[in-house]
């Protein structure tokens, strides 16, 4: 145990909370360093843009154009690992123990999908063709991912703005695999498989169900997906975009649906831009876990979450897990239902 | 279903989390109220300073001088209501149902304990017995809170500085009281309860044993307390303030642990000032839940947990519920048996 603390990241479980940590020792992080990101200079460059290629780690994934080479430009959309990964694939997933604790390797998978070339444009104004791109990169690094057996969930998640956690300006998006089935994800499972055996049904067909009857918190209906604000939405204006058949993995997504998945995006995003002014927010993808060993978690209803960060969750949030929220639902849907963006459709 | 979202605020329950959230209706935020925010113009005049106690709620307990008069000044610790409550006391705690979806009344007390009554001074700036008159009001609030059975569970915490939460500058911490056993809280009682059944031992004792035999994340100990950078810390310079003695209950704090924890928590954020320049953070209070129905809940070891706010929990915290953590408790608790504070007792 003395060692423990340098050397490769690690994974620990608080025993208490059941929490995983990934304790990132390699990009470790000394009383300065917090002092100095305080006021941070503005990058003169951004390692993002075409161009730099070099000054990332090689892309495991690149849409391009077929006579570019790799790791140079003429890309659209760019998958590289992270410069500064919380975990690694080069680890082992043998969870060892200390009682009362329990940690492993920092074993996993850290990637930063590049969403366009162009450095100042937001995900909501590249054209709808660009943002399908950026969601069948997600697509094919969930399943490229997953062929690793020691990964047990993958987590797609997106940070807008230095509030929500970005420390990129460049569009872009992230992707961990890790070798646990996260708690989250653990807890809706739970809950999924005993409201099914109590009901016979899902949870998540049955939200579609009321909502689709109350209208009330509809903010926009297509033929595969629903946007809805959550009946217990945890922060205002808080978006979940719910595909209507029961599909658990994302990864199964269907050529229409990414195209319709990425119009309701933009237009969602649009429409909190219009009503917030560009809020900063977190987009996470929530699926099934990958690799549980018997079959496919079939009750599982992937979704899409959008959080506007326009509160801080704070002592109450950390202390209890509950959440304040003081904007109802209902009248998130109802002012996102009436902002109409004005297209823009002419982007190259 | 139809006038849910005016009127009274509402507990709603995610059915997919599992969580309980406080739609606070009452103090509605429109789109427009989060764009002013931003650029807020700071107070002129505080209203939890002495002089101004006729601009809030009366209030429910002070600690002031024999012959000064209620709601006047002539306090050094006061408790009052919030005047912007995300639950309230006049309202029901029976849980209706609309399949899938649970909600209730937004039952529940939301406290303001005014830490002292000088404007600019900061919790650890205060001295060391005032701190512990804030400890005793935290307690007092507790134990008086939970004569209301409708009450399960009490939550003291703290919110310093705008990154944290805190919307006045004026020194304060909260207490809210809620009709549930939220999630967070369960959560430990579950993993406390199988762990005792496993091992017959407490995590929270074997933690302490643990730590005391390593000593390498220990921060400070005491005769009753010792603070600890837990094992798998959430953030980067998290700190837990552990009693000694298996209790499950804070509202059974000895005057003796006061003193002890008064000088710790003091102590422990004098150090954190030192180090990192009085980050932004928040406290908690984390302990067993009130009117269980079948005795004291036995299994729980309550605690303080210190969490600085220098990292952004972001997509993949929110997707998760796992976290990243760039520095190791090692690392941190470390700088902080070293920061050796300044104590400037001279203070009236």
């Amino acid at each position: 145990m003395k060692e423990r603390g340098i050397g490769l990241p690690e994974w620990r479980k608080d025993p208490l909370s059941g929490r995983w940590v990934a304790i990132a020792t390699e990009r470790s992080k000394r009383p300065s360093d917090f002092k100095m990101t305080q006021n941070g200079p503005k990058a003169q460059s951004c390692a993002l843009c075409p161009g730099r290629e070099q000054d990332t780690p090689p892309e495991v994934l690149a849409y391009r154009k077929s006579d570019s080479a790799g790791n140079r430009p003429g890309w659209w959309v760019r998958v590289i690992p992270n410069k500064f990964p919380a975990v690694k694939i080069e680890a082992s997933d043998v969870v060892r123990e200390c009682a009362p604790y329990r940690y492993m390797d920092g074993v996993g998978a850290h990637e930063v999908v590049v969403e366009a070339p162009d450095h100042g444009r937001a995900l909501e104004d590249l054209p709808e063709n660009q943002v399908s791109e950026v969601i069948r990169a997600w697509r094919d690094r969930s399943l490229d991912l997953r062929r690793d057996r020691r990964f047990k969930y993958i987590q797609v998640f997106k940070n807008f703005g230095a509030a929500a956690g970005a420390s990129l300006e460049h569009p872009h998006s992230q992707i961990i695999a890790m070798p646990m089935v996260p708690p989250e994800v653990s807890g809706k499972m739970k809950n999924l498989i005993s409201y099914a055996a109590a009901t016979g049904h899902c949870i998540m067909c049955e939200i579609l169900r009321r909502e689709l009857l109350e209208k009330n918190r509809v903010v926009m209906e297509g033929s595969s997906f629903i946007a809805i604000a959550p009946f217990a939405s945890l922060v205002p204006f808080e978006i979940m975009i719910v595909p209507r058949d029961h599909r658990p993995d994302f990864g199964s997504i269907t050529e229409a649906q990414v195209g319709e998945l990425s119009q309701m995006i933009r237009t969602v995003l649009k429409k909190l831009a219009l009503s917030l002014g560009r809020p900063p927010y977190n987009m996470i993808i929530s699926t099934a876990p990958v690799n549980t060993g018997n079959g496919e978690p079939i009750h599982f209803h992937w979704h899409t979450e959008i959080l506007p960060r326009l509160t801080i969750a704070a002592g109450y949030e950390l202390g209890t897990g509950n959440y304040i929220n003081p904007t109802p639902p209902e009248m998130a849907a109802e002012e996102l239902r009436n902002a109409a963006p004005a297209y823009n459709e002419n982007i190259p």
